[in-house]
């Protein structure tokens, strides 16, 4: 079985444009654990603070199926190993596995590491020995490798000899400047797996857009380890992108990666990478793009209609994906029925009991807010508000009648923030005002002190997210906002979702969403309560 | 030499998300002349008459360097030849070269088709041979080729044959749904190179992530004809990208394939193409995303400024691109010290011109603000304001006072948003205010309104995009807010960014930014003009 590399949140995060936070960095490690990579490289404690705190925060979590690993360099010229600051870092990351990077590049060596082919020789040999001796089991990156080997390929493997020598478990070949191709990469894996005895590893990058089949071609010549990173993150051109080299592993060459069943995962694991890194996804990815499998030329249309093969050279749902038509947009009505059925609504026209669904109408207010910026994906709070506001015997818990933000900046004072709101609540209105970091904190703040007094319930339920996207950024600050805000009362978690050309009213709208939604489950446990429970005593 | 076919025109436009006009694939055709591609596939008049506009608009030009070809089906199974609309829209355009494609997949005979496999070997032979009689040079497309030969490799390669019969110049083996591996790309060319006496073609898709090692290996193979589009636009995950193939042709293979010295156009090119088509460019794309030689990690900047072989494949200028440093809190002295460089700034402490700059400090003041949110990585002109503001003789062209944003929503009047600004201009007090769409755009319309009576050239300048990121949006509401804001004068672009816990105050501080900028931008224009323009009269 091959073994799956990510370095998502080391390399990844060498992309431009991307920084995760620590938290960021946990949840994604744990996406990867449950879809069952079996090495997630966490950071390089040495270069920065956030990768320490990662890694101490990493070390009292239950993974499941992967090893959390640390990555660093070979010590320091000149620096006595126990004194390398590097090194002390990775073995105080506390992690059973260690990867560290060193010079396979004779002009590596000689003009940026400055000192003899020799030395480097021992440095990596010494350096991989101390984190064995420390009971770490260590993977070697050798850095430019096939740049190395095309400049001097007696020295290229004498590097990786050492390597083996100092007791590295794998041997990555790494492309680090991306610049080869891949019978160059088959070439030089074929050589080196007959003069090394230890298992070898490629790490590829996409300079030449070949990442992903330069990784398959060294697969095919022999490496066991693969490493790359979700959505092929990473400096320059990026990493060579895991997703597409596990779906080709499993679905072209017949090699499984993952635990049975979970390349059904692929799609969401994707997506959840690239909201979390608050990057537009990038649709038109192979297998995981939401255009992978979406079909506009009339003549693929037709022939798909007659047999799916035709134009899909995979099933899309093997990858969790979907095929797509884009021309018409067939799709919403079904979907529409499935998640009403989700959120409790009957949807059979015959039933009786009241809460039947008027499918047509919810799939037309879907499709005109999603034409004006709304996405509905992950706001589902928003859609059940829309099928429970066509029940007839629906009552919203408040409703809006006036809002006013004010945000100034004063020479001297600094700038400040407040906000004023009008709610009817049970027939009566409500008029207050507050002061916020923010002009939508000071919204939040302003409408729980409008609604606490009813709703004390309201105090448990907290904001736990909030997304901003600006769609057509190229209309600048006229463009449409979109923002997405996740909400929790601790016992269950929404999404609700608002769009404007006013970012202060997109926001408003996602707030409003979530306050209603949570004063509707709030309402709903206390008549379930109040229906079960023993009319003993009254809890004010 | 191997031939450049360019199929953006046609198969490009199948990306979800294309639309171009006449006037648009009129000017893509024109640059792509420029550039020496001998083959531009300008559309397929017989589906849509915006194609037949191209073709006939098309036929007057002088093109230099390029033919336009027309593309079209083989004729419809059960009409006559000289009856086929589509075949005679084909001749129709007028043009020398024609690419008609046919079925090589005995699937797609059968079940799309729905004619026999004899049958579709004379419907191949008798189109071309029907397109050569009216004196055309014909290509044939070979759809679904690589699954066709998979599925009955003598049925496939007898359509070939069929083709080559018919009297096609080049026959091209397509990997219509972009499935196959390289390994199998190369081993069918061989076999079909030695079956069949024509010039061989290829085709390839991006749906495995092997686009472009597909071609290279079908090149590699023996093929001298490959099929692309620039940037990689296509239907799905697109077709196989042009500007990476050219490149890897001319830099890595050894094998020109563009006029001399045109292979430095290839960046405007690939950008000119982005933006007529409306899309913001993939940054990452290998040679011409402009992240491609952009380098972020400490360790690579650090050994660049040694050798900037050391982390580039390829030496950017051959390509029109060039290498950047990106700031950021992963960044040492290196990245700070070749970003001063690069914005025309001296470094050296002895330097007498008064220009020096105080590293440490900047990067102090960088490394606080990415504490705060702030993210200076695609953000050069705030790193070049902080470089100005330290110099002595650095005058800001305008200071602000105060600003104010209000926003209201008023029950049935809807949601406004109105700014007022207070700014010092050349030491006058400037106090005005406008409406938006919303809170930023009625700051953008204050601030210009304050500004353009002095600076009547900030007419100009306009923003591109405008990003919006709530950096640990657990914090809900009063999270940080980071803007990042893209703005133009035509010349040139530039980025700055805004970080506060208040999101109007974050989107202020991008805004002033990147007035500033551009103002400075546009007084040094005028200054150079000033010191080289003779004295002979004013113009007012």
């Amino acid at each position: 079985m091959i073994e799956i590399y990510d370095t998502t949140l080391r390399d990844g995060t060498q992309r431009e444009g991307i920084s995760l936070t620590c938290d960021d960095k946990l949840r994604i490690a744990a996406r990867l654990d449950e879809l069952g990579i079996p090495l997630i490289e966490g950071g390089w404690p040495g270069s920065n603070p956030k990768d320490v705190e990662f890694f101490a925060r990493a070390r009292d979590r239950p993974w499941q199926q992967s090893a959390i690993v640390a990555f660093g360099a070979t010590r320091r010229v000149g620096v006595a190993i126990e004194d390398d600051a590097n090194l002390r870092a990775v073995l105080d990351a506390g992690t059973d596995v260690c990867t560290i990077f060193g010079k396979s590049w004779s002009l590596h060596v000689t003009e940026v590491l400055r000192t003899s082919l020799d030395d480097n020789l021992e440095l990596i040999e010494e350096s991989i020995a101390y984190l064995k001796a420390a009971g770490r089991r260590v993977i070697y990156d050798a850095e430019h490798f096939f740049d190395g080997y095309a400049a001097d390929p007696e020295y290229a493997v004498a590097t990786l000899s050492a390597a083996v020598r100092g007791g590295a478990e794998v041997v990555v070949l790494c492309d680090t400047n991306g610049g080869s191709m891949p019978w160059q990469v088959e070439a030089a894996v074929g050589r080196v797996s007959q003069a090394i005895d230890c298992r070898l590893g490629i790490h590829t990058h996409d300079d030449s857009g070949c990442a992903v089949a330069n990784a398959i071609a060294a697969i095919n010549a022999g490496v066991v380890h693969v490493q790359g990173t979700v959505n092929g993150y990473g400096e320059r051109c990026g990493n060579a992108n895991l997703c597409t080299i596990i779906a080709n592993l499993e679905l072209k060459l017949g090699m499984p990666c993952l635990p049975d069943g979970a390349l059904t995962r692929l799609y969401d694991v994707s997506r959840f990478v690239a909201e979390t890194a608050n990057l537009a996804p990038d649709e038109h990815m192979p297998y995981v793009g939401r255009s992978a499998f979406a079909h506009k030329g009339g003549v693929h249309v037709s022939a798909i209609r007659r047999n799916s093969r035709s134009y899909n050279h995979v099933v899309p749902s093997l990858v969790g994906n979907e095929m797509r038509v884009v021309v018409s947009e067939l799709s919403g009505r079904g979907n529409v029925l499935c998640k009403a059925e989700e959120l409790g609504f009957r949807i059979d026209k015959g039933w009786n009991g009241g809460r039947e669904v008027d499918v047509g109408s919810v799939l037309a207010e879907i499709k005109q807010n999603e034409a004006s910026g709304f996405a509905y994906e992950s706001a589902e709070a928003s859609i059940a508000l829309m099928l429970a506001r066509r029940q007839a015997e629906y009552q919203p818990p408040y409703q809006l009648i006036d809002y006013m933000v004010n945000v100034e900046h004063r020479q001297g004072r600094g700038t400040f923030a407040e906000a004023t709101v009008k709610v009817a609540v049970h027939s009566h209105v409500v008029h207050t005002a507050a002061e916020g970091n923010g002009p939508v904190h000071a919204l939040d703040r302003a409408l729980r002190k409008a609604l606490l007094p009813v709703y004390p319930g309201l105090a448990e339920i907290e904001l736990l997210d909030y997304k901003v996207r600006i769609l057509d950024g190229s209309r600048a600050t006229s463009s449409t906002t979109r923002v997405l805000m996740l909400t929790t009362d601790s016992h269950s978690t929404w999404g609700t979702v608002g769009a404007s050309t006013n970012i202060i009213d997109a926001s408003w709208r996602a707030l409003t969403d979530a306050f209603e939604y949570g004063l509707c489950l709030l309402r709903r446990a206390q008549t379930t309560r109040a229906m079960t429970k023993e009319p003993t005593a009254t809890i004010s």
